[in-house]
């Protein structure tokens, strides 16, 4: 008869191994991604193959239920580490253990062959391709939510799986406040007579430059280049080995700054989430985001609360200038500003500016509950799709590869998926509402070029509990209330008032 | 009872799976030396821990026994690869379960002890400090030769592990034919009156230029960069991850441009190797250099026979001259080709010339055989090797760190490594002189820079086999002989009497 002791520590051990593992995974599609040779690809897909089995056969193994079934019996007498260990586990080992091996087997089958037909479908901008597949990934996962099991909504279980406790009556309301208040604000923007002038955003600006700009800005911002390092891919992204090590990649648009410039500031609050998890949790499941949503949360309180921030562009506009001359010697803050604020309505979603950006979201996620809840049928969506962009945006799509074909998630089978991205915007500006009361000195810090008290606060409040809270226990934690649309509307109503000088519509 | 193709199929997804951990520590390696950010390594090293055993346990695991045990039953009945694999194994098998547990694990701490404890006795200069532990890690190494076995002589069994089929014998005879004709020579181009000029040696050459030269010769040369890349690393390498991934480093000295293009013309011919050896080997124990010998005659080639030869820098010396003019446009191709050749005695073994490197080799060679034949005590070492370096080099070192201390390999555990980088040597003079009889026009080849058929002919004779051959069958199989130290001995005979004038020594 083992100790309890000894079941724990090797419990541990079992978790590091799978830790390890995901580790090892985690260098090798970093690889793949920023110059791994094309000839690599055929075997290092079957090394991929193998321990990425591996990962599942030791989560889902007897020796794992073994685990659990002792641990909960003795869950009082453990200490709170090991029990969110156990709870995290328990999550993984239900969901996974509850599909029948063949139907898993099955669906990830279909995955892969939708992926490469949403691919083929987009390029050839033909929703039919892809219907069928997407007919069974949604009939699919409709399934598996049978055998998950779900309160009120199925819906809600999707959601669950990226933003636990976050439900259909949650984001029926908070979408709701913001498609009231936003929808206002685009249509004063389009009447205004401010028409920002953006001539010296597609001026050229060398890559190297670009390179070395962005660098500063993440030397000032915090990203400790000793812990990471920047790479350049296809699409940008950053990615938590370790804590020690979170890797961060850009883009560069030798015609077109915002991308990088931006997209790294994006990253950078990805990477500082990374970074700054207690050291404690590594090796354990809890080292890594607690939610999609608080991640996004992150990465876009960096690029829009820090580095869209008029004092932070009064500090860097002169940088900026000595690195490309040309181009910004005769804009003023207040010009480039103006210029990299603009807002219009427009058809992709990744290339969406701030204020529009929700509702892009707003329209998958009303799309995804109507699928799940049966209001909706997968040959309905290009037309259900193009009504709502005509509604919200005021725009059309001309075809299907600028609507509804333009996102991969769903061919990977990523429903619930979206909301996040909307999430992390609210939690966002809640986090900057809750930070100001501690931290009145806020504009000062960004002026100075010494964000330290924001990072501090940040990683306080967020980052060092990993997985250890759920998102809407740190969001309360660090906020004192629940999830509050309200303060990113008054953000947006606010900025965008000012900027377009639409007094008359508030 | 399965059957034997299932017993046979499941043995070679064990080995698949010992393959892709491999593989992915192999990266794991690459990346460390490459450009891993610092504070990776901490926990990254957990990681190393956990694959590496794992690769172990799967080795030495009693499926592992299971499988040796059946299959060995049925050799008669199995195909050759199937048969290759096995004996690959079992040896692997053996060598791991005749040591026993205990003493692995203390012989494992051990070397990692006396790995930092050569570090600091290196940089201090004092052997003093090393003495106890390679004392300790010679008795270790003498007793695991007991529990192996060994025939004729003990150190015969640490040859193999390295050169299988090389013993003591075979070195003594051809080590002793090479020292005869080496020293002559030796003393002869001390006595010479030709002094090569090597001042354009130390001129300046931009790091970057370095590099694209570099790649202008890979290219040339058939390293396939699909199949690879070139990175920069304070210890230049190669490394095979996958066939179709096989990565070369190397380091730019600015004020000598030679370390970097002879360099990375060494670690492409260890990469042509492994780029070539054939794909239906992968994720069998047998995709690799069959031993550390061959894989240095491929590397030797490279460097030595195309990489110094005359019609190489005929054809090279004018790109060389566009990419650095002031320092080469003075430089015609005989004093180009006198001063890369200029041969010295020198202390330390990676900055020898080609003609006095095996002399380093010798002497290591020399003090290895007598440590574990009992001829020599850890403590004479110093006093040893001062002694043999007066009498083969005419030199003597000044210090333990210029001398005994020089080498990293023993710290490591490494005993019956260092012969390897002669056989090379030997082995690749031999190839040359096999490959000229199929390719009488080898010379035109490299002036013409299409050196396909020379590359073409080593694939067919040695890269395609990995491990499905033994250094000396392949050996055999393209020279119709076995090891003949003569056409080495030859090549340097006629190499240095013509660059030094030394026909009066013949």
């Amino acid at each position: 008869m083992l100790t309890l002791e000894t079941v724990k520590n090797n419990f541990v051990s079992h978790l590091n191994k799978i830790s390890a593992y995901e580790e090892a995974l985690g260098l090798i599609f970093w690889d793949l991604r920023t110059g791994a040779p094309k000839k690599a690809i055929e075997q290092r897909s079957e090394v991929i193959g193998i321990l990425s089995s591996e990962v599942f056969n030791l989560s889902t193994s007897d020796q794992m239920a073994e685990y659990i079934k002792e641990l909960t019996a003795h869950k009082s007498e453990l200490d709170e580490l090991t029990v969110k260990m156990l709870e995290e586990c328990r999550k993984d080992f239900d969901r996974n253990r509850k599909i029948p091996e063949d139907e898993f087997k099955q669906y990830v089958i279909l995955k892969s062959k939708a992926e490469s037909i949403w691919e083929e479908a987009r390029e050839k901008s033909d929703f039919a391709l892809f219907e069928p597949y997407l007919t069974e990934l949604v009939a699919t996962t409709r399934r598996f939510v049978e055998y998950w099991g779900y309160e009120e909504n199925p819906y809600n279980t999707l959601l669950d799986m990226f933003e636990p406790g976050v439900t259909v009556d949650v984001l029926d309301q908070v979408f709701g406040r913001v498609r009231e208040a936003i929808v206002p604000l685009v249509k004063g923007i389009e009447a205004s007579t401010v028409k920002p002038d953006t001539a010296f955003i597609y001026k050229h600006f060398p890559k190297e430059s670009q390179k070395e700009f962005s660098i500063h800005v993440l030397k000032e911002l915090g990203y400790d280049f000793e812990a990471g390092r920047l790479d350049e891919t296809v699409h940008p992204f950053a990615t938590g080995l370790n804590t020690g090590d979170v890797r961060i990649t850009t883009r560069y648009d030798e015609d077109d700054f915002r991308g990088a410039i931006f997209g790294t500031i994006h990253e950078c609050g990805h990477a500082l989430y990374e970074q700054n998890i207690d050291p404690a949790l590594t090796g354990t499941p809890l080292s890594g985001g607690t939610s999609m949503g608080i991640h996004e949360s992150q990465s876009l309180f960096m690029e829009n609360f820090v580095g869209r921030h008029p004092e932070f562009w009064r500090r860097h506009l002169p940088t900026l200038q000595k690195y490309s001359p040309e181009q910004f010697s005769d804009v003023s803050v207040d010009d480039f500003l103006q210029g990299i604020n603009e807002s219009k309505p427009s058809l992709i979603r990744v290339d969406a500016d701030e204020l529009t950006y929700t509702l892009h979201i707003m329209i998958r996620y009303e799309i995804e509950k109507g699928l799940f809840n049966g209001d909706c049928e997968v040959s309905e969506l290009p037309e259900v799709w193009n009504r709502k962009y005509e509604e919200y945006l005021g725009i059309v799509p001309s075809n299907d590869a600028e609507g509804i074909l333009q996102d991969v998630h769903w061919s990977g089978g990523s429903f619930g998926y979206f909301p996040s991205y909307a999430l992390g915007y609210m939690y966002a500006a809640q986090f900057k509402q809750a930070m100001l009361k501690d931290i009145p000195e806020f504009d000062h810090h960004i002026a100075s070029g010494d964000i330290t008290p924001i990072k501090n606060w940040m990683t306080e409040k967020v980052h060092r509990f990993g997985k250890t809270k759920k998102p809407l226990e740190i969001l309360q934690q660090a906020t004192g209330e629940g999830l509050n649309a309200e303060y990113l509307i008054q953000y947006l109503e606010e900025k965008y008032s000012k900027l377009y000088n639409l007094s008359a519509v508030k």
